[in-house]
This record gives structure tokens, sequence and C-alpha cells, in this order.
């Protein structure tokens, strides 16, 4: 019916903005050392530095967002330790046990709730509840907190300090996973990346350009730059030292350059709620949760969603409610158009 | 008030059955090769076979249960998959994270319930809920069931039949806890060792003997041979072969003669019900779960606790469950008398 | 002195080649469904089965070297077993531990020799010693070889296929670590890739372009298909699953694609020969080993590779030899120009 | 010919020296409670720092000789360090792969010799060699020594001394496999525990009782405190606690108890050097190396292996050195005695 398939299941299914294309142009025709001995890497790192007002930091380029959550949950996490995160994280549920292979052995213990974010007193209690029978159980380690959340939703300040104080009190690190982080920041006004962050308590950051607009490109910002160490010996044994690293570090470098990483997360963002209210319309979908970057979450029947799929529009399948319920994720880009949702809504009309 | 502390909170704190203390002094005056190469291993290998009716088992012996649970749990769980287990399984909660250091970052994936048992129908709907999501959670590779369950009560064989055929169904293997099975065994009429066991599914059982008379014997035992090659490899790395294997084989022949373990085992069971219905009759105890083994769980208060140690009567403080209540355990084992108890509750009644 | 700066110590300081950077652009305008469901992939599969005259075959896409060779040996090599390989191998004097650490404890066993590549008899000798005493020792799971070996060195057909006949009788598999296997092979006249790897009993290759014209795209490709499995889930948990897989893929096809990989290699390999015989005129270097790739090695003083790196030229520091003698590296790529070398050349006559 | 079988090949084929099983008979009386929390490990702890004239140290009472090696050496190895040893240590040849695993893939880097103890100069060479290529080898983080070396030779405490020194100064750990410990403190004249260990530099010691008495009982004594740490972590994570802790401390006090373990270790090494001095008298066999403790090394023809396998005695056939020659192995124990040998070498010369 419809020959053009259209895929808004997911931001990795976009390509990569023309300014970071430029960007791996001009890295190819700079002859450096590899392994991270070049100048892009070097340029990097002051961005870095500069962007998130601390000076003493440490970073380290990834082309895995998975490698990238493991290798910083390593720097903390050993094997008989604990690292606390809610039990939707991508941590837990869609890294094939990367964290647990990295520390070899180290466990997640999880938090569940309808909210989707780690809640201060479900921490507290958690914590409790462990060091109750701390003899023989793997110890906590750190926490890990999802910035977006996966269900789309934002961390306010106030949550993340509530979550780090706890943290400083029981002597537990902080990782952020942020995959979407650009796509956080930007949904939030007059927030800097540094009072995102470091200022509020997170010891390491893992922050992803991949789905925003680079071919392959993460980064490990130690804020806490004791736990870099650690992490320098674990990447090269666990495979993830790129030979020709400046065409990462090319690439985080356009992607930060006058702002480009907020602006892509920006259209992303705005599309989304473009999106979000045009689904809303439809009888047969229930919006779940706020949107607060690119992602749409919609609670639908099995039968809609073959719908859907009929009309060759492509989302991700997220989640069973039950035996006749889905929950279907719907993901905006730094590519996405309001003429491609014009479309998509377009062809749900004919059915729905 | 009162000197001699009395030790009522594991079954670990007994000492060793006078048959099996002989037995290690016949093997000490037995010069044997080491390493399992030795009659006593041999000898071991026939009773057990005798014992579980089955000719086509095999059987490493261990000196610790930890190990005895981990290494049969790595017979079929590599680092990229996971077993199912219920939140308050022994392996899950109290042995370190040793299951996840033996296959190198294996995931136990929880059930949760206050029955303390797995309930088949929880165990579908986990199956699902994993398989939903398969390409990029970790495998699931089998289960895990304690007999007796952490809280002293016992698996029907209708309770393991049932998850037993859903674990056939989904291609699961099944271990089975028996740090206590022969008190869970001691305390079924009529049902025999293969009856419990790999009649109704069980692929591998970690047996054990430390709590119920041994100095420290415990036994692997694969129903499914298949399973005890990947075992075999992992003992000796994981440092879990003893020189001496006589020592432990001795200690478990001795065990099984004329039914010994179930003597043994009975006359816990005897003495936990006995300490129960005592303990059922002071207002400031709360007895929880059935008594189906050798222990017996009470609700009180932390001050009730707290006189108790005054008492120099010391349980274990097994679980809080809010600020003014606690879970307190008692053990019993083999060489508990009524005595003993009749001791106990004489010195409670002081303070209750 | 000189100002410019000529890097010659290794091939991954060289960048992209025109038709890879070409298929990067494509394929980020071409939107498909990430994790290598996706047309390109599809592709590559094709074109691998097709160079390599097999319809039998698996591939895995990589970026990373290091985990192409760890996850290749992976998927045979267990924490209990071990893989044979030459003391200068690079998975054992090179990557971090990587082979040691995907496998949870598996050991390299090392044959030394000033050949640089393993003798069949040597080989021989080595498995026989180690299966005398094999009760405790980690068992043999295989053996890896490099082609190019280290020393720049080719194995003869007939060396890999004596190994490979030794492999198969006591079944162990036969890895090659093919970094440079595209400058072995246009270094040989009329042997076809299907010739050189399997047809000789090569179970899997890990076979690489970033060195030679790729961003950053490896490939392991199992012969042997039923190897695959396993590695398919440990890419998952080591963080290897690049979302955007195919920008690698894209890579790839365009590697291959009318022979472009050989054409590149036959430029590096036609250029290393050029700077040897040039080299080779100098009283104060000695020529080590045959050059039968793109790479030259070189004995030298340290004074006489001080007096290098003052004229800005910067090859490679290999090794020690003693006090005063170094072994020397200088490695040419797709890029290198005889222009460049005249330069070198030129250079080198103001000191020696 | 001789019915009786006498195994003459390991010490572990001994049984256990009655004052030890009177320990364990007294132990068996004692309630206490599990995991350490008793007075016998109390008083173990005193006496092992009254022994080694050191109140500054940490034991881990273990059972098993490979696991106390492998946990002391991950109380510094981790999976991307490496510890040097010798070839023929037993740490690299016969536990299986034991100190890999435990650190989740350290690398044990060895010096190879016919003299089985590791020279200061060559570990000074093989530290220099490591270091020249460090950015991408796992770093250094250790050696390990065994003292009796495996060829049952000694070091001297000047051989310690040098390489604890070159340890230092590259701020290496020493670890010691001590386990023939105390038949290599036996052998020599007015050297104490402590001038032996960590007046020359030891850090850990792996102690073992096993070969010398006991049922099963070995100790990790840490001089180096701050390496217990880690070590009680993993003790647990590995299954190597164990709950009835009071039967291997109970045997180790009275090993060493009115120096009891100087005692038996005496009776074998002095039967060691009896049987020494006999069979060197057979033309058919060359004895190889010191005797220095409790074993006797003989080269001689697999003819003369099979001939003495037909008097029914049992040596451990130790090494292959050709086709055609062997290396076996005689150790005698606390048990051995001149009756013994002398029938050993009465039945040797019907053959020889």
């Amino acid at each position: 019916m419809y020959e053009e398939k259209i895929l808004i299941g997911t931001d990795t299914t976009s390509g990569i903005s023309p300014q970071i294309l430029d960007a791996i142009l001009v890295a190819s025709n700079t002859k450096t050392l590899p392994y991270g001995n070049d100048v892009f890497t070097e340029k990097c790192k002051k961005i870095v530095k500069n962007i998130f007002e601390n000076s003493d930091l440490e970073i380290i380029p990834m082309v895995s967002g998975t490698a990238s959550n493991s290798l910083a949950l390593s720097s903390f996490l050993r094997s008989y330790g604990s690292v606390i995160c809610h039990s939707n994280a991508h941590i837990n549920k869609d890294e094939g046990g990367a964290p647990e292979f990295f520390s070899g052995g180290g466990k997640l213990l999880t938090i569940s709730n309808s909210l989707g974010r780690i809640k201060a007193e479900d921490l507290l209690k958690k914590i409790d509840e462990i060091n109750f029978k701390r003899k023989s159980s793997p110890g906590i380690s750190g926490v890990s907190i999802t910035q977006l959340a996966e269900n789309g939703t934002l961390y306010s300040l106030g949550e993340i300090d509530a979550i780090s104080k706890i943290c400083k009190k029981n002597n537990l690190y902080l990782h952020m996973d942020g995959a979407r982080f650009s796509n956080a920041l930007a949904s939030q006004q007059d927030i800097s990346p540094a009072e995102a962050t470091w200022k509020v308590g997170v010891d390491c950051l893992s922050l992803g350009a991949t789905k925003n607009g680079a071919l392959a490109a993460e980064l490990i910002i130690f804020f806490n730059k004791s736990l870099a160490k650690e992490a320098r010996y674990l990447i090269k044994q666990t495979g993830h030292v790129m030979p020709k690293t400046r065409f990462i570090t090319a690439q985080l470098n356009a992607w930060f350059k006058d702002g480009l990483w907020l602006k892509l997360a920006k259209t992303a963002n705005k599309n989304a709620l473009y999106l979000r209210n045009k689904l809303s319309e439809f009888n047969d979908f229930k919006i779940l949760y706020l949107t607060q970057g690119n992602e749409v979450f919609v609670k639908m029947t099995y039968l809609s969603y073959e719908k859907i799929l009929k009309l060759n529009i492509i989302p991700n399948l997220w989640d069973q409610i039950d035996k006749e319920h889905l929950v279907v994720r719907f993901v905006t880009s730094f590519e996405t158009t309001t003429t491609q949702i014009d479309e998509i809504i377009g062809r749900l009309k004919t059915f729905f």
C-alpha cells in the first residue's frame, strides 16, 4: 500500500550529520599517531573541559555505548560488588550482560517502579536492605541513573541531587548513562552541562553522540578523575581502543562545535512533541509518560500494532502489558522532519 | 545471668556425627592415590547410584556448599546466560556473588513472593517476559530451586513437577540446591530420593551433608550426565579439587550408610517442631511459615530479640520487616536435644 | 631541521581511501534498521561468500582488531582452555590481555623462535609436552597464527597446511589473525583468498581493513560455522555490537569492490620493498627478515635511532636487542608514495 | 609379585597425624559460631603471629592449596596485570588455570631455566623486557616463588632477598607458594619462620599443612596486611569460606603446637635423603637436583619406569625428557619409614 518504509522506532537508524562527515574527511587527510596520541583527541579534551566548565576531568573516547557504560561502571564495580539501577535501565535489560562481564561477575541490583526513574526514598530503602545482610552479600559500589530515562522522561536536578546526596553519604559512586544526554539537556531551559552533571554529584557520564548525529562516537567523562585509571587498563583489554582514535574525537569535536549537539537534539525533541500531539488525537492510542526528549511511548492493542506495520511504518515494539496490549515506542532523530511525521499521521488515518 | 551460650541460629554450629568421625579415622589409615583416584570415591559413586536408583549419574565430591551450587550452575550457565531463582535463594542473597563469578558474569533473574518458593505460573510469566526482548538480553539457561526452601518450607512433588515441565518445554536445566535436602526428604513420608529429584525432572542436585553431621562434605549429583563435563574442568580451575579427596567421600559414605543421613535429619526436624510448638505459646512471638524441616522463623520486635540475646540464646537475625519488627531464625541440628530446647524455653520464660 | 613530521612506524596513521569515504556517505543517506539488520550487512555477507568461494560461512563485522581476534578465539577458548601461538603474536604481546579476558582466564601457550612463525615440528612438540600432564593443565583448544606474521614475513601455504594437519589430528581449531591478510595475499602470486584460508584448514579468520584503507572495519569470517554461535552471544556482552552496523559493512563492501583491498595492499607492499632496498644501502642499518608485506625491520644502534627522530622521521621502536641495539620498524600504507620514501632517504643521508 | 602397593609419588597420599585428628575431635565437641567467628580461629591468629614474630599480619584459613595460591595472587593481580613465576611453578603448570580464573584473565609470565628457581638477574631482564613495551602489554603486578621449589630445591635466603629487592624497587608484590614450606624450613639450620619470609620481603605466604599431616588445611598469611582486604571479598565469591571454619584452624593449631609441623617435616626430609642415597647406588637411575626437602627426582628410561610399576611401587611420572627418558619423582611424607624405604629398595633389587 505504502511503498516507502518509515523507520521511526529508534534514533540509531539515522545517518551522520553533514558537519560530522566533514570532520571525518578532514581527519582522514591529517596524518597522526594512532591510539589517541593525536591533535583531535587533544583538542577534544580541551573542548569537553570547556563545555563542562571543569579543568580537572578525564575523558575516554569510545565507539560503543554499551562498552561506554560498562567501562564507566567497571571503574568502580568489582566482581564482588554491585550497582543499583532501575530495573528498566539499559544496562540491566539491553546490554547482553555487559556490566556483569566487564566486572567479572558484578551484580546489578534493581529498583522497580512505574515512574521509570529511581526515587531517592526507594534508593535509601534498597541500601538499607542490602546493608542489613552485608557479610555474605556483595557490597554496593555505586548507583547508575539514565538521563533521559528509558521511558523518555527527565530526572529533574532536584531528583539527581537527592540521589547523589545519598550516594555521597554511603560512599557510592554515581554514574549517568547519557546515551540521550543531549536530548535531555536540550529539553531543559537554562541548565548548563556542568549543572546537569558534576555540580549535582555525577562522578562519571557515558555521553552518547551516535544516536544524535555521529557515525559512532561516545565519550566517558570522569569528573572523578581517580576512576579513570582502572578504565584505562580495561579499555585495552576489552578491545575498545580504536587505532585510528582521531576519527572518534574528530566526530565529537564537530558535534560540540557551536552547540551542534544541542541543535540536533532540539530538532529531534521538537518533532517528538509534534508527533506526540498528533498521536494523542487517535482514540486507539494511549500516550504513556511525559515526552521530555525524543521518545513517545504509546499503549495500543496487538491488532493496532499490526495495522501500523501494514502501513509500512516501523516503530519499536517496546513491551507487552498483557495478552492484548503492547507498549510501542516512536523515536525521532535530528533527521526527522515534520513532513515525515505528517506522512506517518496521514498513513495512520487510513486504518485508525 | 545464664553463663552457657546456646547457639540455635544455624545448623553449621554443629559438630561431626560419631559415625563420620570414625570414617575419617579409617580413611586416614588407608593410603590411596590423591585427587579422587581412590576406593572411597569409587564406593561413593556406587552408593549414590544405588540410593538414587540411577546407574547413569555422575558425582563430584565437594567441601563447600557455595561452590557446589556455583559449579552445578556453571555446568549450564555461561557469562551471557541467566538462571531464574527465587529472590530469597541462597545463591542470590548469601553466596557473595559466586554464581556470577563462576560463570564470568552470568545473571540471576529473580522471582519474588512471600511464599518463599517459585510458583509455576510466575515462572512461566518470567520466561515469557524475558523472551519478549530476547535479542539483547542474556538468554535463560536454567532454573534453580532450593529444597528445603530458604524459609524452611517444602516444595511438594507436584510443585517441582510443574516447574520441571516448564523447564523441559523451554529447554532449561533444573538445578536443586539441596543444602538441607536430607531434612526435606526426612520430613516427607514414602518419597524416595529418586522420586524427589530426577523422577520429577531435576537435572543436578547440590546435596549438602555439612549442616547435617559432616565435617565438610557436599556432593554434586548430575542426573543429566552431559552437564558433568563442564563442571569437571571448572572444579580444578576454581580450586575445589581436594588432594585428599578420600576424606570427603569417606564422610559421605558413612553419612549414607544405613540411612544415617535421614536419621540425623529426622532428629533435627523433630526438635524443630518441638521448638516451634513451644515458641508459639509466647504472645511476643509470631511464628512464620510452616516448619517442614529444621527451621523455625519467628516475627518479633527488636526489643524481644535483644532480650533473647541477654538470655545468652543466639538465634539468627534473619530479616528486618520494618523499624520495629524483625524475622529471627531458629535452626535445630542432629545434635539438638529436647533438653536443650526446654532450657531455651525455660530461659525465655524469664523475660517473656 | 625538517619541519614536516613523517610518520612511517605504523599503517594505522593512514587515512581513509576515497572509495570507502564515498561508501560511508552513501550509507549515511540510506536509512536502515540498526544492529546489522540492513542491506549493507546483507550484501557484505554475499560478497565475502563470493570472494572466499564458500557459501557456508558466517561473518561478524567488527570495528576493533583486538576484539576481532579475541572474539574469534573465544568461540572455542574457554576459561580452562588454552591456545598455542608464537610468543611474538599480537594477541600475546600487544592486546592488553584481551584473549585472557574474553575467555575469563584462558591461557596463551607460546612457541618462541627467531623465525617469527610457528613451525609444524615445534607445534607437535608443544602439544606433546602439554598432553603429557593433561590432567591438571588446561587443555589445548586451538592454534592461532598471524598472516602476515608480526615480523612481516609470510606463512607459505605449505607451512599453514602442515600446522592445520596437526590441528585436525589433535582436534584443535585453527585461527588466523589477518590484520594484514590483504598485504599477505597481495604479495603472493596466484593464490586465492579461499586457498589462503579454509582450503588449507583455517577455521576462522580475523580480517582487518583498518590498516589498509578503512576508517575502522574488521571482519571475523567463520569458515567453521558452528563457531559463530558462541561469538554472537559474546559480541553483545563485550560491547562490540555497533548500532549503526551499516557503516562498518559499507566500508567493507567498498574495500572488497573491484579488488580494491588488494590494490591498496599492493601499493603498500611495493613501497615497502622500495624502502627496504634504499635502507639496505646504509651501513648503519641491518635489515632483518624478509619483506613479504608492508613492513621493514631494521637493526640499528640507539644512537642511530635518535638521529632518525631528529630528522623528524618517526618509525616504530619495535624491540631492544641489547643495551646498544634496537629493532626499528618501518611500515608503509596504501597512502605511502615513492616521493615520501625518497624524502625519508634524502633526510637520512644528512646524518648517515 | 609384590602384593602390597607402595605409594611413593606424592605426599598427598598420606593420612592425618594423630595430634591433628585429636584436635578435630575436640573441635567437634566445641560448639561455635560458623564462618570463622570462633575460638579456634581466634587462637590460630595468635599462634601465627607468635610463630612468625609479627603482630601485624592477617591470616585466611583455607582448605585448598590451589585456591590458597590463587587468592593470595588475586590480592594484587587484576585481569589486566601479570605475575612473573618460574615456568615450572605449580601455579603455572598444575592448577588448571586457577590464577587466571581468579583474576579474570591475569597473565603468568614465566622464566625458564634448568635450575628450577628464579634467578635475580633473569627477573631483572624479564621486567626490563616487559616494561619496554609497557603501553599495550599487561603491567607486572608481582612475583611468585615456590619454597620448596617444584624440583625439591631450596631458595637460599640470599636468593630470596635479591628477588625481593628487585620487587620493592619495581613496586611488585612478592608471593611465596609454601605448599612445602615446612619441609623447606625444617631442612635449614637456625632459620626462623620470620627470617624465611617477611624479613626477606615476602608479602604473602600460601602455607600448606595438607601434604604434611593435616586432613585439609592451608593458610594464607598476609605480612602486607593491605592485601588481605581484596582476598576477603574474593574468598566468599569463589566459594572458599568453609562454614565450619573451626575444623580448619583446629588442625592448624595442632600442627603448629610444640613444633609439630617441623617435626613431621624433618621425618619426611630425613627419609627423602635416606631414599636418595639408596637410589643413587643403582646404575639405571640418575639423581637430579639437590634433595633439600622431601622429594627425590630420578632420570631413568621408560623401560626402568615400567619395571618399577611392575614391582608395585608407584612413584610420580614427573616429566619426559625425550622419547626414551623420563623424570620420575619420589616423595616421602611424615608417615614414611626407613622400613618402607628398605622394602622399596629391596624390591628394586629384583629388577635392577
